[in-house]
């Protein structure tokens, strides 16, 4: 891919801050691994950024490809309908383009986090650090 | 540890097939991976089994410890009070013990998947791969 990258985070949010928490750490995770990609993030619900603040503050950045990642486990209602409502894609075709900075810039969205072998290996720990804990 | 291993993996559940199919899948790659511990999976709200029908499934594996996990990926309302309320286990104390074959089994509660590197991998790759598909 030419040009430069953002990834655009996707969360939740909730009156409690531990989905704010989760998504701030993971995009900020994704920044210092990946340094080369523009990471912000934006809430469906509940907290600031929203997500057309999160696609704002792109501005200013160059990047010319921007992936909104919903940092949700799996598909529902959110991921499938008010989210890409919201991004002004379709459900049909999972890629649009907007303005910044006075330029065309592409937005791709991507699928949630889903099954994959980094969740089981992730689910595992938890559940050993839960017996270290009790031991 | 001594004794016998039993993860119990626990859901939201939806309406939708796609948080089953996320925790099952998970499930399934816990069992492979890790073929000493006997797996099990329930669901909170909509799908089943239910997280009791789960716990109820471990009857004659001869597991001794039993860890819930949540597999959520932060914490919430669901996680701190739903999930403990039907595990019968207190916010302040994150363990009890069940009846299971006549015995005593310890049940241990886990921290649901939260923010961790391998979460920031898997969001980083499900971004690769929307790209590629958009390419």
């Amino acid at each position: 891919m030419a040009g430069k990258l953002g990834i655009l985070a996707l969360g939740h949010g909730s009156r409690h801050p531990h989905n704010m928490d989760v998504v701030r750490e993971v995009a900020d995770m994704i920044a210092s691994k990946y340094s080369s990609v523009v990471v912000r993030i934006g809430f469906m619900n509940m907290n600031k950024p929203t997500i057309q603040e999160g696609l704002d503050s792109f501005a200013g950045t160059g990047v010319t490809t921007i992936i909104a990642v919903p940092v949700f486990l799996a598909h529902g209602v959110h991921t499938m309908e008010d989210i890409p409502q919201t991004l002004g894609i379709s459900r049909d075709r999972r890629k649009t383009t907007v303005k910044l900075d006075g330029r065309d810039v592409t937005l791709v969205y991507s699928e949630p986090l889903g099954s994959d072998p980094l969740i089981a290996q992730l689910a595992y720990k938890r559940a050993l650090e839960a017996l270290d804990h009790e031991a």
